[in-house]
């Protein structure tokens, strides 16, 4: 029986001598090296908090004290260590553990995540609780070095002052968001990781801690160190500037050094930020050399790796493709650039490549600056991370209807990674923005056809694709490409069935049919709508007239997505067909695969070929 | 004549003498008063921002180099100096100047503006835009000390040093944003005004540009100066800590200082942050003394001050109500304590209020983490500028459900602030967030319901109301109040028309059935659906199954809005009604007046009165 499997409650956590401490700290490793391989998920970042986790699980109480964590893939240690470690091998699979904290998992998780830099405010939304409750207890925010670059965690930094509170900041520096990290604020941590006056900082800080006589008060203690502290000369700190006490840098993996830290910082009268460095993918030398690599893992990285090409692998080459005749083509991402397939592009043509770090809201608004500049730029990003950027999006875009292109990646249901990193709103949201033409390519043809004609439009565009892989042609005999917003009939109905969709479900509706009428049912028709906004009612409007029974699917939510704008148009026009809508409902959808997640939402083939056979109950015209 | 009235074009200004120049700045600040006493506008601002205009025409040319604004409220000035003088009296009317930048208004307005904190990233944009295509000119970026405390532009200052180019960025420090400024930032940079480094830094600078003989190099001078910067202390600072040059504070009202600063800036080599102190206000002496208050003038300022109560004030006084017996009650604002009405909140619970400064993310997910931690928050926030948490909201408070109530303040049509500040996007966005209960009352008897009702919801809520005052009770005759989600039905239809409308629409189609009833026609039935999401399909399925002729009229985009959704259901259960829907169509929206923007919709009294008088072309029942 291994160390780690005695652990029944963190609190044993306190009892474990140094030699106890660093056994579990590999059987944790092991544990989590054996399931993510097996399942897939986040490994490198958890295997760099594993001391990081014993420390704060010694030094807390999270079933009082209030730990948040940001973005959230680099709690297994945690969730390990606070009752769900029995669970773990479940961990990202459909009714299994999340990927990030849930607090409907556990009491110990307080705040649940997945997009970045959203813990300091959060953290301090605790503290501004716990003091207007007259309640007692510590606040402790976890956060990354590629996530406080964001803006949002400067302004909870900014606002802290001002909050008159006490919360316990702990910045987990492994020198790496998912890429190396991006910007000013990055050397400039590097530099407080070498400046001998935070050597001596620390010295003075550990040495007052070690001298601490059981009993008595830590304040004097305190006031000690800080004589001994202001003795020094302080260099220039970005933390300071703001009026927040720094300590740091700390050995992320020296569990003694993090006992000491946090005993002080829980004493300390004031907040403050501890920086502790840490190794992306400690302990499994593959992921220590390959970091980015590591990552996340997909499902299949212990199978098969997948080696067909990826929908964003195809949207990044036709965009390379481009750069090679037009100098005007710039490619932006939010730290993406592994997940958008930006690698070759950034190789080639590192002048006109920009990762901007996790800072969405600055990368869409500088697309727009670079566009009113005579570029056409190309800015990647999610779906969900889309989310940050829709005011700039409308506001610095598309009111002044620059040629900006946005690759909207990983759009509709995305598996593993769940509720918080689902693609569901960018339809409805994106689609109510004027000026804006918003299209998803059902295939490969289609994709470069778009991005041809993105490239050339005096305004802005959006393309939304999926994850997985691109096909080369669907449905593509006797047909001529379509090009600008026009939709395509695919098939027409031989019988009284007409199935609509886009993207992503062309390809399930086109094998619906292909089922049906195998079953002997009339040939529904096949309508891509191929643009999201503005619909092109020319060729929908003669079709909803004609009185169809009409399956509308699409990879989104179904409030105020195309389904509804559809069926709305019927009965504005009068039309006399029957619709039924399949797609995402009112809810938030968790982890699972893909499969699991088109399942839930009732989006089978089985029941779109059942649709066929369905009886007409009226007919409206 | 004035000497503003012979200024035709900004490039006369290099050739005036000090004593013009003050007479010159004396005109512009006449004409701004004269004009936005009567117009509305903002005022205090654009007063303090005169030399500092003057300035910028004096050392750089808007036709070659590219200045950007941020916000652009402050650009009256440069509007004036920019061919627009004799047009600034049109300002804000419909048909007339925009009151923000606008790049199809003049040559000169290099980015459309209107929100906070785009300014550095658009520059950096066009700087970027200018290496790529090898161009040569200079790009500038003015960025208020409120605005700079935002995430998006802290994004931007981060990214600055990778981005590898030169831009120079403005600092107008007027030591507010609308209201006094928030944060450890804003310390920072009373203290940089303070420091006596900076004086010596300053003084440094100065004497090198004064001793530059004419014809030499002024890079040997640059030199020179950076010897003697090099030899002072360097104290904490946050631009150095992004590896950002900073020059300052300098007085960003004498012409002469900005003149040799600027020149400086244009040949130094690298990108740099030139820090100005300017005074809210200057020379109108209300203004002056009261910014805040003058910040935004209404229209009706010289006219009659509205003594109705607003909207704003009437939720922030419930609001107030609430939290004399809840303790658990807070209420948050992004900088816009007057704005939405909160100064005696605020000052009856100085604990319980927070004022974040522009930081709508960072107040979205504080928000969450207060409730988290136990308490109600009410989060006040101007429907556009929600568009910059649009992520928070569905991420941080709904996934999780927690009971943070979202006041949706100026939504709908607002007015004169125009395209960038419309509330016309919140109806689309929020009601496809899942677990959001979305309401807007008619009346204040239906306010106070739903606040009452939020604040023991076990998750999140958001109200949206409109600009203007609200009116204490709305077709109350018999009827008994109705709680919940529920829509109303005010009266039954009497013919076969029924209005359905929400919030302000509600007035519209109450006024525009009244005049119907007098024009003779059978008493249409009128509907207040009260609840956005999720919409009452149990009142409002049998009402559309019934086969009525149906006017829905929204306070939003019709694109994925609520007349969308109720003419989708209507498809989907086979209901025989026909719809008509009014609403705001595909497009960004003009200045002008409310009404102006109303009527451009086709939202008129007499288009809803010929409704009930059009014959039913169709029955499709």
């Amino acid at each position: 029986m291994s160390l780690l499997e005695n652990i029944e409650d963190f609190r044993q956590l306190k009892e474990l001598n140094s030699n106890d401490l660093s056994v579990l700290c590999q059987d944790i490793r092991t544990l989590i090296a054996d399931v993510i391989f097996r399942n897939g998920g986040h490994l490198a970042s958890s295997l760099g908090t594993v001391e990081l986790t014993v420390a704060l699980l010694r030094n807390f109480n999270p079933l009082n004290d209030k730990i948040v964590f940001d973005v959230g893939h680099q709690t297994y240690p945690y969730k390990i260590l606070t009752g769900r470690r029995d669970l773990f091998h479940t961990i990202r699979q459909f009714g299994g553990l999340s990927g990030f904290p849930k607090r409907n998992e556990s009491p110990c998780d307080h705040f649940d995540v997945g997009h970045s830099s959203t813990s300091l405010s959060a953290a301090l939304g605790y503290a501004k609780a716990r003091d207007i409750l007259k309640q007692d207890h510590h606040v402790v925010g976890v956060i990354g070095d590629g996530a406080i670059i964001n803006g949002m965690a400067f302004e909870a930094l900014n606002h802290l002052k001002d909050a008159d509170t006490k919360v316990i900041y702990i910045l987990n520096d492994n020198t790496m968001s998912i890429s190396p990290r991006v910007g000013g604020a990055a050397t400039h941590f590097a530099y407080l990781s070498t400046n001998p006056y935070y050597q001596k900082l620390k010295k003075a800080i550990k040495g007052c801690c070690k001298s601490l006589p059981k009993g008595e008060s830590i304040e004097s203690f305190l006031g000690n160190a800080k004589d001994q502290i202001k003795s020094l000369v302080k260099p220039d700190n970005i933390f300071n500037s703001l009026d927040i006490d720094y300590w740091g840098p700390f050995d992320g993996h020296s569990i003694e050094e993090m006992d000491l830290i946090f005993h002080l910082a829980k004493s300390f009268d004031r907040s403050v930020v501890i920086h502790l460095i840490t190794q992306k993918g400690r302990g499994v030398e593959a992921a220590e050399n390959e970091p980015s690599k590591y990552h996340g893992i997909g499902v299949a990285f212990s199978k098969e790796a997948p080696k067909s090409l990826s929908w964003s692998q195809a949207f990044a080459n036709k965009v390379e493709k481009i750069a090679e005749k037009d100098p005007r083509v710039v490619a932006l991402t939010p730290a993406m650039k592994e997940g958008s397939a930006l690698n070759s592009f950034a190789a080639r043509y590192p002048k006109r490549f920009f990762d901007v770090g996790i800072a969405e809201e600055h990368m869409m608004t500088l697309s727009a600056g670079m566009a009113a500049g005579g570029l056409r730029p190309v800015a990647f990003i999610y779906s969900t991370f889309l989310q940050r950027a829709m005011d700039q999006l409308s506001h610095d875009v598309c009111i002044q209807s620059l040629p900006v292109l946005i690759a909207v990646d990983r759009a509709g249901m995305i598996g593993e990674d769940g509720e918080t990193h689902q693609g569901l709103s960018d339809i409805t949201w994106c689609r109510s923005i004027p000026n804006l033409v918003f299209q998803a390519p059902r295939d490969l043809v289609d994709l470069e056809i778009m991005i041809d004609e993105a490239m050339k439009r005096s305004g802005a565009t959006a393309i939304r694709y999926p994850r997985g892989s691109v096909i080369q042609a669907l449905c593509r005999d006797n047909l001529k490409k379509t090009g600008g917003i026009k939709a395509e009939i695919l098939y027409e109905p031989q019988g009284e069935t007409l199935f609509i969709g886009i993207g992503k479900t062309v390809h399930f509706l086109n094998e619906a049919r292909n089922e049906a009428i195998e079953k002997g049912f009339a040939e529904p028709g096949l309508m891509d709508l191929r643009t999201i906004a503005p619909l092109d009612w020319d060729t929908i409007d003669p079709l909803i007239m004609k009185g169809y029974r009409i399956l509308i699917a699409e990879d989104g939510y179904l409030t105020g997505g195309i389904g509804e704008a559809i069926a709305a148009r019927a009965t504005e026009i009068g039309a006399s067909c029957s619709i039924e809508l399949m797609g995402v409902s009112d809810m938030f959808l968790p982890h699972g695969t893909v499969n699991d997640q088109w399942n839930l939402c009732g989006m089978t083939i089985d029941k779109a070929v059942a649709f066929c056979g369905e009886k007409t109950e009226r007919k409206t015209g």
